[in-house]
Formats: C-alpha cells, structure tokens, sequence
C-alpha cells in the first residue's frame, strides 16, 4: 500500500513519483439499479501516499466524465497525451503533461491532498474504459464485448462499487471523498449512502442534479455518438469501425460548456488559422478556434471509448439526489448526512453554476449539517476545477486540518 | 405595390392578411466577395403596407439564420407550421401559428413597422432555400443542383442582392433597415456599403463580429450537417438521401444557444417524460428537455435546407465589420455610417450578449454618430427579439418617428 515509486526528488509536476494502474476483481456481482446485475466487476486504481495504521486517513478522489484513475504523478505507460487536457494544458511544458495525472496539482506531498498524511485512493469507475469493466469489457453471457447490452448505471452504482471495492482493500471508513463534476456527484451520493462511513466530502463544481441546460448538452452529445452509423447500434468493437465522427461532435460540444465565453475571447478571439483573410471555403477550418476544437476532439477520440462516454453522461445526466432520496425535498434528501461537507464552486463555471453549490449548502444548512461553500472568481469555467489548483488547495488543506 | 391581401378584420396576429411570395430575377450578375459571380439570381419576397408615392418609406426587413420572406401575415401556402418555431410558440394557439409570418408581432397596422406608414420589404436571403437563389437552385454551368458547388456568400454579399433587387423595384433609399441576429449584421453592413441611401438603422440582438464561443458554436453546427455521410460532399439532392441526422444535430445545438439557461429551467427543469421514474434506457428520450429538442429539431429538418443552413452560417460566422473595414478597428469601420442607429439587446442573451451592442453603441459614439441604446431585461436568451415583440415596439415606434 506504499506509492509505486518514491520519487528521489520531488518536483511540483508528478511528485508521487510515476504510477501504474493496479486492478482488483470484487467477489460479489453488483446489483444496480436498473435491476441488473453485473459480474464480474473488476476495478482499476492507483494509490498514493501511505495507509495508515489505523486506516483513518483515506480520501477517496473520484474522478469526471472523462477521466480515469490517474489521478497524479507520471504513468508508467504514458500514451503521449495527459488526460489532463484542460484549457491550459497546452500552454504547459507538453513533455510534462505527458502522462501526467488528471488532479495532479492536488495531490502530493504538501499539496491539497498531501500524500505525506493522506493515502489517497483513485478508481476507474465502472462503466469506464481505463481498466474497470465497462462495455468494452467481455460480457460472460456471450463470450463478446458488452456493447449497447451493458447494463445502464447510475451514480448510485458507481459509488456502490467504489464501497465495495474498498471493502476488499479492508477499508471501512473514508477521511474524505473528493472530486469536481461528476466526482462532486459521487461524494454527495457516498454522504447519503453511507453516512456512517465518511467523514467529509468535498464536492468542487459539482450539483445534486445537472440543470435542464446540462441535460440538454448531454442529450446532444450521446444523440451525436448515437446517429453515428459507425455505433452500430453500440456493438462497434472489433468492426473496424468506431463512431468517431459522433464522439468528435460530442467532445466539441462538451469542451465548449467546459470553458467560459470570457476565456474563449481572450484565447482565440476571432483569430484566423494562418491565414489574413478567410478561405471562402465552406468546410475548412478558418477560425483558430474551430482548429482548436477539432485538435482536442481528435485527441480525446484517440483516447476515450464512445459507449463509456454514453453511459457515463447518461449516469451524470440521471443523478438527483431530490428525486432519489427527497421526494421532490434536497433538503428530506440530504436530512440523514453525517459528513462535513466543503464545496467549492467557480463564478464563469455556467454548466455547473455557484447557483446549484449554494442551494446545496442552503439545504444542508437548513439540515443543520457542518457545511462550507466557497466561490471562487475564476475566468476559466467549469475547467476550473482542474485549473485552479493553487486557490483551492489552502481551502481543502484547512478543511481537512480541521476535522 | 400593395399588400396582397387587405383583411376585413384586424386581428392582432396576422393583421397584414394572407401573403404569397413574389420572385424578382436580378438583370445582372452578382459579383461575390469570394471573386466568383452569380447568375442567374432570383429573389423572393413579401411586402407589406404601401409604398408613398415618393418612395420615402421603405423599410427592409432582414431575416435570420432559419428564417425567410414571409415575415409578417398568414402564408397563402402553409406548411402546417410556422417559421415562428421559437421558446413560446408552442404556448400559443397552433391554428393561429400555422402559417404566421416571423416577426408578425413587429409588422402590421399599428404594430412596430406600422403598415399604415410604411412599405415594409423582406426579402429572403441568397444561399435560401425558401425562393431565392441557393444551393438546391439550379447550377446553369452543370443543369443539376448546386450543391457544395454554390459560391461561398458573405453578409455584404446578401446586402449587395437585397440593394440590386430594391433597384430593380425602381428602390434606391431606404427608410431603414432592421433585423434580429443576421438579420442586424445586414442592417449594419447596409449602413457601411450604402451610407447615402440608409437613413436609419435598426439591429437588434445583433454584433458587429460573432464572439469566439458563438464561432466555435457555428462550427460544431456545421461540422455535424457536413459530417453526416447522407451529406455526400454537399450533393445530396435527388439521391433521395439528405443529412437529416446532421441537420438535426445543429439545430439542437443552435436551439440550445438561442435560449437562456433559467428559461429553460423554467420551462423544463428536470422534469421527466411520462414517467415517474428514469428508463434506465441508453438511448431514450427520458427529459422533457429531450424530447422537446428532438421534436423541434425533426420540425426543422423537414422546413430548411441543410447546405443553406451551412452557407448562411459560414456568413455570419465570416462577419467581422472590424476585420473588413477597420483595419482592426471597429471606430474605423464605422467612420463612415450616415444613418441613425438604434441599438436593442436583450439581458440573457448569450450568443449576442449586450457587451457586444454596447462595444457598438461606443464606436458610434465616438463617431459622433447618433445612436441609440436598449438592454432590454428579459428571461428568453437570442429568442428574445422574436418574442418580447411589446417591449420593442414603443422603442422602434419612437425611433422611426423622430427621423
């Protein structure tokens, strides 16, 4: 349970040293809430920092739509791409971001999940395609991939997979769970499923339910990937053929909602490619931000399976702790929270605006819970939960100083 | 030169009567900014009111990205829809929608373009596909459709058709120019080709140059219609194949952008489809917001031509008064406007925020033009200029009296 590797010295780039995914096989099935169940269920993970002795000092980090358990330092099989490929990745020293962790800039020794405290615990959630079962996996009932038959989850599912994997790591209780977008969503779901097992969360630029915007954007993305011809129908592997086009189409939708107007202006502007006039070509990319967007749609394509990224907006999309555990209430829904909760949010984020971190912590207010919200004035958007790392970090390190 | 139809009756909607489009073939060809001509070219288009004796007040209406000639009145053909297609349209009385002109709330007796006062003109736009000549025109070089073989137009483009057209009509000054979104480029680009002939000018939810989201937004668009294979390199007339699926794509994302997030929470929130709970299906359509989009966009797939779509898209997104006549100075661009401006913007508007007016309102003032500035506050997003149709109408009705 130590770090793979122990750096010999400790740059602030990859300071857990360089990391290899492990995997872990539950011995249950899982029941989901589709009514399904799905066996086997294998889970791939990294760690960082040591466990204690106690097993008190776990934080779990879960990770967003796009992500996997790389969390932090330098993979051991680098693709030649980081999975952090947010707004600012490119103006960083491309030959670092190789292989570099997602939340790398927090967490590490001295960072805001310091790995000289904490043994910070990161899994691929299920549905995934970085190692954990999904439907690129084989489905035991044909001997195929999964494809379209994989059984649709929800957050509910992925964190009582995460529950249960830590159990077979013999881990009971959690310091912390941890994470922005859709790992915000799983820290919420891990305080109302199990309040007797975390101590605190930390939801960052996260919701108890997407607004009727976000759905949108995220019915648009799957109904891309979906009206692909090359989906067949979600069984493309071993085709030849994979819905490249439609998960292209996704991806540009969804970087856009992941940056501001603001920070879109003072990047490219109206910029042209190359070029002191436009082409008076009807298909080329004349703007430097249409080049831009089709750059970081090919590169993630290369990346990312297009049925995880279905399932996993599909699962985003469904999470609402008011019509799971409210009754139409957030506040009868977070009513049996034991967790502190810290949630931190950004002023330009509009897909995940401060405006639903604020009705969560009116709800647990209301509930009397120990809540504490932060806005931060950030320009970057939604990315900003990976990009502003060095304003949230004293708020994470005080909050967890404190419990 | 008279209306085509005098109402017995003046109802509020549709006050100017039953309309048919008229068709005008331009004697000469149409040089484009691309270098290339067009030829032949035929315009559609509506009038409304009559035209004084001294010709001294023609207003002409331009239209949008999805809209068309009949801008005012009931279509003597109706689709069984209107082009009104927008957030509110459905709450309205179908019966009365079918066929509706749109923007019959802003023209007709009384109304904001007053047709007792005015000759109101619409033309619709070169590269349409509702009369005017376009992509599915015939090419006379090959005698087959256009296709991705019609010429790149820009904005000064379809200005420079709609100035020969109004000649043709023995037309050489105009009263004003006014439109929404496009429709608000033209009336701009008016002012700066033809400062003597334009004496006032009206764009509303319009800019001077589309913001970088609002060009990364039209390039998704776009890139779904051209991505779609049943495109066929743009000539996909009479294969009885049309990208359909792209189409619908672009116009979901489009939509998305002319509403605002809280009028889509509003109106939609997280409401589901019919069902008390979620499906747990991959691809259903378990959002009202889903649904909503799907319909909409299916109802648009069927109204408007997918290589139009693309071509008036790439003109406004080409659309750039400081590029084209600054020098990189909008206050340089717009030296030399004659006519007297009048600004309107709507506060949740995103795609033409206000700021972009307001960069307007102050290059023209440091002109010394004389200019006039509304931020209308009002929940609707884009949409707004073809719904807050009262609150418009007091602002126009005073502006054009005062000329």
């Amino acid at each position: 349970m130590q770090p793979m590797t122990k750096p010999s010295v400790r740059p602030e780039d990859g300071a857990v040293g360089v990391t290899e995914p492990r995997y872990l096989d539950l011995r249950e099935p899982l029941a989901l809430d589709c009514g399904k169940e799905l066996s086997p269920v294998r889970i791939a993970y990294e760690t960082y920092g040591a466990l204690s002795p106690s097993k008190d000092n776990v934080i779990l980090v879960c990770h967003a739509l796009s992500g996997d358990a790389h969390a932090a330092g330098y993979s051991a099989h680098p693709t030649g791409e980081s999975t952090r490929d947010g707004f600012r990745a490119d103006e960083r020293d491309a030959s670092k971001q190789a292989g570099l962790g997602w939340w790398d800039g927090m967490i590490g020794p001295g960072k805001a999940f310091d790995t000289d405290k904490y043994y910070v615990v990161s899994t691929n959630l299920i549905a995934g395609c970085r190692g954990s079962t999904g439907p690129s996996s084989e489905n035991p009932a044909t001997g195929q991939p999964y494809g379209s038959d994989f059984p649709v989850i929800t957050v509910a599912d992925m964190v009582r997979a995460e529950r249960f994997f830590l159990k077979e790591l013999d881990i009971h209780e959690l310091f912390a769970v941890a994470g922005g977008s859709l790992g915000g969503m799983q820290a919420l779901e891990w305080a109302i499923l199990y309040p007797d097992a975390v101590s605190a969360i930390i939801p960052i630029a996260s919701t108890h339910a997407l607004n009727a915007q976000g759905v949108a954007w995220n019915a648009i993305a799957r109904n891309a990937i979906i009206t692909d011809p090359d989906w067949q129908d979600g069984h493309y592997y071993r085709t030849g053929r994979e819905p490249r086009t439609g998960m292209a189409l996704a991806r540009m939708v969804g970087h856009i909602t992941y940056l501001s107007a603001a920070s879109m202006k003072e990047k490219f502007g109206r910029r042209l490619q190359n070029k002191d006039d436009v082409s008076y070509s009807l298909t080329s990319h004349d703007f430097e931000v249409e080049s831009y967007l089709h750059y970081q749609a090919d590169k993630f394509v290369k990346r990312f399976d297009a049925n995880t990224y279905i399932y996993t907006s599909r699962a985003l999309t469904y999470f609402d702790l008011t019509r799971q555990y409210g009754d139409g209430s957030l506040e009868r829904a977070l009513a049996g929270v034991q967790a502190k909760t810290l949630l931190i949010c950004f002023s330009s984020d509009w897909l995940y605006p401060p405006e639903n971190s604020e009705v969560l912590a009116a709800a647990l207010t209301a509930n009397d819970k120990d809540v504490e919200l932060h806005v931060i004035d950030a320009p970057y958007g939604h990315d900003c939960f990976l990009l502003e790392e060095a304003r949230q970090t004293p708020m994470i390190r005080d909050f967890l100083a404190r419990q």
